[in-house]
């Protein structure tokens, strides 16, 4: 529903400016860039993706990349992590994987930054979920919680020892506290 | 999907307490007191009930109030706005308004105070949508967005010129862009 009222650049225009240390998400006709991450954000993103491939990668069921930038639905989104299933893993003709992802991710997980505000990050997810991604997770680390998004954008909420949903296919159980759990460093 | 670990008191327990100022929430289990509101949140709900009110009040279409307790579905809370078809408005025999309310709101509104966890608010209005409340609006005034909750926990966001959901059989045109600019006492 968000409309920007002047954008300034189209999608392809967007694409041919320099990438950007974070990376900018252009989205509603906005470029918007991704806050610096700091601890708890790079950890809660590494954590996932090691989490996820340890998994999935060794059967070839699927593959999580930190901060990938994905072009789809007329906006190009760098996800804090993205999950493809395998097959829908864009490859060049040699069989390498692809550089561009135009393509919306199966899973999206964008981890929420101290003083970020939430409707950027959610209008990303909810992105996502108008255009076929069938799983987001807002990862909230100041409240402990992480909010689901479903198809049609239906959320819910979870925490402590709620199970997180999970990508079908991919058998993993986790509840929220051991994903917060994970910055704890003892 | 909230659930707390050891809840300390019944919803009974709960409802024999005095109220406190500001008003506290009762709901999975926790007991949850609302921020003190301050200039825009008080704003933004005076305005709101005023706005609907006078479209819908000489009609006997609706009612809405400022914080009002509802009991319902195992909580007990507090909306910033609660909307009442009016013939859903609690009456005793002698066709008072009822002082409880045990009923769930048609449109639930709550607004977010600086510094207030997503997570408490969010999963008032989830927990409405769970107990057909028809809609729901997460007012946030840090990024001038409104997010829409729906039937099912379908959630939506709104900014700018975006027109927003009102409930059925309110005949009420409101952009998000008029709402904040409730807020600009020029």
């Amino acid at each position: 529903m968000a409309i920007a009222t002047q954008p300034q650049l189209t999608l392809d225009e967007f694409l041919k400016l320099p990438e950007t240390e974070p990376a900018s998400d252009f989205i509603n006709g906005e470029i918007i860039q991704k806050p610096m991450p700091q601890g708890q954000h790079s950890l809660l993103r590494s954590k996932s993706c090691h989490v996820i491939n340890q998994l999935t990668e060794s059967q070839k069921i699927a593959l999580a990349f930190p901060e990938l930038r994905c072009t789809f639905g007329g906006a190009s989104i760098v996800p804090d992590v993205s999950v493809f299933r395998w097959d829908r893993i864009p490859k060049t003709s040699s069989g390498r994987i692809a550089n561009r992802f135009e393509i919306h991710p199966d899973w999206a997980i964008e981890i929420l930054s101290p003083d970020q505000g939430l409707k950027k990050v959610l209008s990303k997810l909810l992105h996502c979920s108008r255009n076929s991604t069938e799983l987001g997770w807002l990862i909230n680390p100041e409240d402990e919680s992480v909010l689901g998004i479903f198809p049609g954008g239906r959320v819910e909420l979870y925490e402590g020892a709620d199970k997180l949903p999970i990508l079908d296919g991919i058998e993993l159980e986790l509840t929220v506290e051991q994903v917060f759990g994970w910055l704890s460093l003892t």
